[in-house]
């Protein structure tokens, strides 16, 4: 029996039927090479979002549950479209929702989680020699609600699936892999051939468009092998693979921005126990994923208490903080959306010293105040004004990365 | 317990969200009259004709099984959207999918039948108080297959579950009524208060696009009344009810004008026993309708055959009777779009006389050609030259129903 492949095409790369038409080729390449092939498709670019804009024409916070309603008709038409695409090549192929794989999930609108996928369908019909596409991004809850899995949950749907079928998962992108840093900040990146999930992970917690953070983290648990690259190019891309795969372990990997976040200062707060947590179960009950918290030594009984969230969930968060900020007696609540974060990745971190002091040192360089700093073993993010976030990208690209580069010529 | 009520809503019904709040705020008076709401909304206005389209693009005969997946998103969102607008005016609303309900149906992709509907799940939603939106249009097969209920099938939706429900079946559309004709035809077109479910299905075949017509062979199957009225105005519409509810029974009730048939002409076939046979079966088995059928006369052992299909479903019929032409050696088949079905329709025809006489006599004195006739009970239709379409409907309606309401004044 031959082997199966799952192959993963972004928004960008069924944009349009032309574009759908290209992704079938891909697909009918390695038909021809003799793989099964399990597609899985985005929404056509755009879609998601005018949805999404529509339902928040009707109210500003809409009900999850018909968000998922609606916006899961991105990828069921992108489906059928590609579909219709690989039939009219010659290739017998049949579309599928996540409901009829199926891909079941909780209950958790809009930002589900998977718990179980149903095979045998497509097992039955890739053995009956279809090709089989499946609808990315949606899942279906024990009690038939429709769900979505999160922005970029189309990448989580092809690793689970590639996981579920013991094969490798190829994500089809617009750009030919993944990068030292964003392309349209550094003029030249470098493409990078093998990087760890660990690498990945922090780097789509970062703010790297690539592959969503939790597909990831689902690769890493599972040893889902990945190849990024684009949909426009044969090349090579980037393989997500294990640490043991990765040759070469260097310091910095790659720097990182993201722009999609808000600050949120909650000022003179009274620092008593308990505080913290009434701010933070209030926005974990809401679903809202707190990154970057900063509370400053504690004045007179009283601290400020800092932290960033996501845009998309910062209009939520701030009428759940200012809600909660009056309860527990503080004096305000701040807004911040001009802000950035500009981190470094790397492996080698580990193993080598000094990378936060040489971090802080291009940035003190250049002037840029940091806000708040955060690390982990492999990264180190600092918190700037949101001006100065391309400049400090290119200059830590030039510190960490092209300096690296250099081979030292020494005369002996 | 309250009554419940089916509230169907078309296209324009819904086609912007201006309109799906319009729709909505008819929803909540009946909430407010204190029914129990199961609203049914079609696809907003254009998109299912935009998805096809899009199909076709691809290919010109495009996979039925992916039409469906593709075209029943147009639903999907409208309910959604009609979901999120009747929770933001304060009505808990919950939306379905057909699959959801569900609304099982057979296998026939494109244009499925209902063989069963689940309640259980609305039955519960409305005794938590919720207003259920279901997509029309749309089903499921026994094996998870969706599929949808030909064009206007929204209507069919919203009768079985009013069937189902045991209630009564308001259908929103965006004229108020069922009129004498086409009011874009004739200058004085009458509202029709009441009509019987023979007249309207007369009516929904010869082209009249209030209603399709497999949902008032359902509802007159199953006793359940509809009402037709305007989304855009209070006033009453026309209750479609049956023979025996509606008083007045006229010899005309209106007349309808067809513009949507193709007529093929298979020229010199042989005349066999089989020969029409072979051709309809080849039809039937790809689930084209015929309409009106005409064989002349044999004359030297050959014959022609003329009928008319939809023109959806044209091009799929010529291919077909190309080929069976060939194989049964008639000398070629002729095929023509240009062709319109004027019809009179009225239940008085029983019990009258000469109605078929003074129809030819009114399309005579006017100088047009009939091309093909066929009769039922309560209807005579003339297949015509598309051009005197509009005109021999003005001179019917003039002649059938204007005339008949002159009273006579007798000097005596």
């Amino acid at each position: 029996m031959s082997k199966t492949l799952v192959m993963k095409f972004g928004g960008t790369s069924v944009g349009s039927l032309e574009r759908i038409e290209n992704a079938a080729r891909r697909v009918i390449k390695r038909l021809q090479e003799g793989y099964r092939v399990v597609v899985v498709s985005s929404a056509m670019a755009g879609e998601t979002d005018r949805l999404i804009n529509l339902a928040k024409q009707i109210d500003r916070f809409p009900s999850e549950r018909e968000v998922d309603m609606l916006i899961s008709t991105g990828e069921q038409q992108a489906i059928a479209l590609f579909a219709l695409t690989l039939n009219k090549l010659g290739v017998p192929a049949v579309s599928l929702c996540g409901w009829q794989v199926p891909i079941i999930t909780d209950k958790v609108h809009t930002k589900a989680r998977i718990k179980k996928i149903g095979i045998q369908r497509i097992k039955n019909l890739l053995d009956e020699g279809y090709t089989v596409v499946v609808a990315g991004f949606q899942g279906v809850s024990e009690d038939w609600e429709i769900t979505t899995l999160g922005r970029g949950g189309s990448d989580l749907s092809a690793v689970a699936l590639a996981y579920a079928l013991n094969c490798d998962c190829e994500i089809y992108t617009d750009v030919p892999g993944v990068f030292t840093a964003d392309p349209r900040i550094v003029a030249k990146p470098r493409k990078i051939p093998y990087i760890s999930y660990e690498e990945m992970l922090e780097m789509a917690s970062l703010g790297a468009k690539v592959m969503q953070a939790r597909s990831i983290e689902f690769a890493m648990r599972y040893g889902v092998r990945i190849h990024v690259r684009s949909s426009f190019s044969e090349e090579e891309g980037t393989w997500i693979v294990p640490e043991e795969e990765v040759m070469e372990k260097v310091e910095v990997r790659a720097i990182t921005l993201d722009t999609k976040e808000s600050r949120f200062t909650v000022v003179r707060v009274p620092d008593r126990p308990g505080i913290a947590y009434s701010i933070f179960k209030a926005l974990g009950d809401a679903h809202i994923v707190v990154d970057m918290i900063v509370q400053n030594v504690s004045h007179q009984g009283y601290t400020d208490l800092s932290f960033t969230v996501n845009k998309a969930d910062a209009d939520k968060a701030e009428e759940i903080v200012r809600r909660v900020a009056k309860e527990i007696g503080a004096e305000g609540v701040e807004r911040d959306d001009h802000v950035a974060k500009v981190s470094v990745v790397g492996i080698g971190m580990k193993s080598s010293y000094g990378t936060a002091a040489k971090m802080f040192e291009v940035l003190y360089r250049n002037n840029i105040n940091i806000m708040a700093i955060s690390t982990s073993e492999i990264k180190i993010s600092c918190l700037i004004e949101e001006k100065y976030g391309e400049l400090a990208v290119r200059e830590l690209h030039s510190a960490f990365i092209e300096e690296g580069e250099k081979v030292q010529v020494i005369n002996s």
